[in-house]
């Protein structure tokens, strides 16, 4: 099992490829929870996630034979731009394998930092297999990303970092996907400070660790489904598994909903882009998943920010109606002047805000002559939202609640 | 006219509110441009825009009496939330009249950071006359938003800031709408450091002071029309004009289009949330709107970060499909078996990767049994989307390109 020593000695490493991330008190956070909250902003790390430190810190220990043969993996994300740009700064030759669907911003990035991209395979699966056979045919050295103990202990660095930028921390909140992440963290945190709390979290529709850990080994998942596609693994590794079962104090699971609307709260509270695993330490705090004392020092490290920016307005949108600021409602006007003006005049009544109509005179579950109208509206929480359909309802329409 | 040395003494008076932001190199943006760029991150400022620092050294240096009857003002936005936080730090009273239909998130931040808060008028310019009869009724005093020598001060220690950080700066880049900011800021910057450039960019559709200074005095715009709502404006103030007639080197435009480019791309490459007016300085240094040497080192000023997050995600389209990386279709699939499976495979050949279909039987437009489709696609740039829709119509189809 990897411990403190091998994440200090990673620390040098790292530092050829990684910045020191800014580690920031957030009024917003603390007034919102009681705590006395900082953001660990792993997600203005260099290729904007955590994983070039422990690409980093495994091309940098690698025998010279093996560095000479080049690398190969598989990833359709982070894992992907970290391996390819520590490699490039190594002057080692990486091959990347990324599914077909891989988001073509991340085919770009992953490209642009140097390595040679193979898209192959209709999943993660698939890729993997092929990075495999490459692995065997071309002896290059398979770059895991995250069941490998120099992996593990440059991720670790984070830990570090946070002590030193603030030795009185109490609780960190980690995201734990295949665990490499929560692993170099517990061993630095647990190696330095063992009273400080070290809390895992999981995506509800990716969480294998709390079962593992009843069931006292592994457990896979037959599959997983969630926004945070960072964390969207079906079991923790070997290794890490070791490490959390003996350094992290707590395991816990938030919703995508709460994810989404953790997700949204950064990008207008602290201006601050994650992507839905960076997201998820913050959902737990928010949602009191964690318990912690009044004016605790909590750190939620926000992994990374490579989230499509695709997803990303889908994302918003579902963490805004999750918390009754967006709503989205289908209603039936009947065919008479001034029809529109009178709905019109009851949501500006209640004080809502129309964002688009749109209006359908031929969608064949009206009657002739009627039209169906979708409404985008923003509204001021669940409540505000009760308050405007039921005024609504009062005056005869009938609402259909989309979104 | 203000000098340097009002500038000087409104920064420990802006201390007492506001935080000196980061000034970040960014590797990004330097390689897509030749300079050597840093951020001004003033996105990350209490209240998320720079409008506090004026705010606070206005109320600073009020006499007694007008502390004592409290202040009032007109504001949709960034302007009312550092006006409510000034105040309230500083134990005065605030009343904001904001429009009726000025976003809810942004009413809820003002009244959270402590003012009274009136909604009133169809726009600004009937919320302003309210707040100019509140002023006469109550005697209060009338917080301008820029035109106002204590206001532009405040905004200048941005530019001390950028001068302490960087000594070497040879180019500012800042947003103008009524002027305060530039004004603040080329004040400090041309009163230490003469060489340094302070070069000006408005949106093109809200740009007065192009035409200003060609006619030698100030012109009204009939209409302002842009998607940086920050800096819309019909006319810069009067004593603002004057200080960027003598200090400010070059004032250039840009479109909403290489607005939205540059807010997008600083969400996906910085993993920073920006206005719209936050985004135009860089859109006018990657556009090249503004001249510059190789190597030269530059300063965006991301003036700030509010933005209504559905407005947010129509931008990130927006930006998007500028520059070829959103394309959304619509055309005619034929009634026959296997129709829709051959265009998703003309797509797929073509390297696109589809995110919605929105499949309609009950057009009105299409013969009984044809459907009609509207696609959303990811594309790798306007070549390929060229590419993309040649390989569609030579395969027969009528392709209506919307986004």
């Amino acid at each position: 099992m990897i411990d403190l020593a091998d994440v200090r000695a990673a620390r040098d490493r790292v530092a050829a490829t990684s910045r020191h991330t800014p580690l920031d008190y957030t009024h917003t956070f603390s007034a919102m929870t009681g705590a006395e909250v900082h953001l660990k902003l792993e997600t203005f790390q260099r290729t904007g996630a955590f994983k070039i430190r422990g690409a980093t810190n495994r091309i940098a220990t690698l025998p010279e034979a093996d560095r000479a043969a080049g690398v190969v993996t598989a990833s359709a994300g982070n894992h992907a731009q970290g391996v390819a740009l520590a490699a490039t700064r190594a002057g080692v030759d990486a091959h990347i394998v990324m599914p077909e669907d891989a988001p073509i911003s991340k085919v770009k990035a992953t490209r642009a930092y140097g390595a040679e991209v193979e898209l192959f395979g209709v999943d993660y699966s698939e890729a993997a297999d092929r990075a495999h056979r490459i692995e065997r045919e071309e002896g290059r050295y398979y770059l895991h990303a995250f069941d490998d103990p120099m992996v593990m202990a440059g991720q670790g660095t984070i830990g570090l970092e946070i002590l030193d930028d603030l030795p009185s921390v109490d609780t960190v909140i980690v995201p734990i996907g295949g665990g490499g992440l929560i692993s170099g963290i517990a061993t630095a945190i647990k190696g330095e400070h063992p009273d400080t709390r070290v809390i895992g979290v999981q995506a509800a529709g990716a969480s294998s660790v709390v079962p593992s850990l009843e069931a006292g080994e592994r457990v896979e998942l037959d599959a997983v489904e969630t926004i945070a596609d960072g964390i969207a693994t079906r079991t923790v590794g070997e290794s890490t598994f070791e490490v959390i079962r003996e350094r992290v104090d707590e395991v816990v699971t938030v919703s995508d909903d709460e994810i989404a609307v953790a997700l949204a709260l950064l990008l207008e509270r602290a201006k601050t882009l994650v992507e839905g695993a960076g997201a998820v330490p913050l959902a737990a705090l928010l949602e009191g998943t964690v318990d912690y004392d009044e004016g605790e020092t909590i750190v939620p490290v926000l992994s990374g920010g490579n989230i499509d920016l695709n997803t990303l307005t889908t994302v918003i949108v579902r963490g805004l109606a999750a918390t009754g600021r967006y709503l989205r409602i289908r209603t039936v006007l009947h065919d008479r002047p001034g029809a529109l003006e009178e709905f019109v005049a009851i949501v500006a009544d209640a004080g809502a805000n129309i964002y688009a109509i749109q209006h359908d005179r031929t969608s064949r579950d009206v009657a002739m002559k009627d039209a169906e109208i979708e409404v985008d509206l923003e509204t001021r929480g669940q409540d505000h939202v009760e308050e405007l359909v039921g005024a609504l309802e009062d005056a005869g329409y009938v609402i259909d609640v989309l979104v």
